[in-house]
């Protein structure tokens, strides 16, 4: 598989209600940098050659080219997010001519994936034509109904991460279906059109930034990252 | 409830065999001290009055005594562990004095538990008879059976933490069974039998320091607390 086959959808549609802040978190500094351009910069370390497409809250189109101006990030073009996930994908894949083979998607505020799991998810999606990186759940679990709860066990618990990869007829003629709310990441819309998922190792330090808690985490890897590459 | 009457049992027992390091996890430092010294001091702060008894590996309470020695640690005594988390927290149970209304278990390796968050379990426990805090699941998760993976409902799951705190009476009850597998933590051992749980709310920086990625983690949130505390 060349690199140059490989089209990257990076998902930063959120506005960023969760974090409290008046700014989305995706364009939050860590590490002196903000998370979007660390996610971009991941994916040019692991496939130098790959198209990647962000996709964006309209409002903050503009506002993203003024700030990635003033960092090192690498070339990618920048599509328009629509009302659900969903709908962002789509648009990325639309965004992306037919010449990829395959399609990986991944949030815009993981900016911590290493080059190895991403080039052992593009090599499990080139092998089972689709790939998602998780890892063992180490917590305890409890399920609640109603006014109860009840332990779960954890042991074939996996929790999902991204980049979700995929081959590109796959994931298009998946995506090619009216949303549905049970669609939460990409692996659901291609299980729903009746593909196998398959999961390959993902790492912990691979963080979905979406708290203030999750912020003061990246700081700490961004820190071990950034020393490390000295 | 007079803090005075609340037992504290910080268990510490595990040989760290997940960290690979030769020094079990506990005594690793974090932000310039032991974890295990964190542990306790984080209890002193919330329940000052509090009896505070730490299960450990019997091959370590020597190593314990002089560790500790070089650092401000509260006040405790020291239990042997048992081959099994249930043994060692039965172990614990056994070293209070009936004088204590409520007891809290608490995992050796979570040592950023706020006052804030011990306070409003014990108040949880005061009321409900038990309570264990709990954080919402934020990721996406599958279930794994054998070659295949299905995706699960994360809006009911929760991420189960500790100290889980319970009326002394109904601990000391659920204890005075024999060991299954089944339990994970106290709350499955109170579950069994018979009594219903009550969940209160967690929080994302009382991480259980587990692996190697934790330790960076948890330097993160060292550095935030004690930068907090100046």
């Amino acid at each position: 598989m060349e690199q140059s086959r490989v089209g990257v959808i990076i998902v930063a549609g959120g506005s960023g209600k969760r974090m409290g802040g008046a700014l989305p978190k995706q364009f939050a500094l860590v590490g002196g940098e903000p998370i979007l351009a660390r996610t971009i910069n991941a994916f040019r370390k692991a496939l130098p050659a790959s198209r990647i497409v962000v996709v964006l809250p309209s409002e903050y189109i503009e506002f993203w080219k003024n700030l990635s101006a003033r960092f090192d990030v690498a070339k990618h073009s920048v599509v328009e997010g629509g009302a659900e996930r969903f709908y962002s994908v789509k648009n990325g894949i639309e965004a992306l001519s037919d010449a990829v083979d395959l399609i990986a998607v991944h949030d815009g505020v993981r900016p911590f994936a290493s080059k190895e799991m991403i080039l052992r998810t593009v090599d499990c999606a080139t092998t089972n034509g689709s790939a998602i990186p998780v890892v063992k759940a180490v917590d305890s679990y409890r399920v609640v109904d109603g006014e109860s709860s009840k332990i779960i066990d954890r042991n074939p618990l996996r929790i999902v991460q991204t980049p979700q990869i995929f081959a590109a007829p796959i994931l298009r003629a998946a995506y090619d279906t009216p949303f549905c709310n049970e669609f939460t990441d990409d692996a659901s819309v291609v299980e729903h059109s009746g593909e196998k998922i398959s999961l390959c190792e993902g790492e912990y330090t691979n963080i979905k930034i979406t708290t203030p808690e999750d912020l003061i985490l990246g700081e700490a890897i961004a820190r071990e990252k950034d020393g490390k590459t000295l």
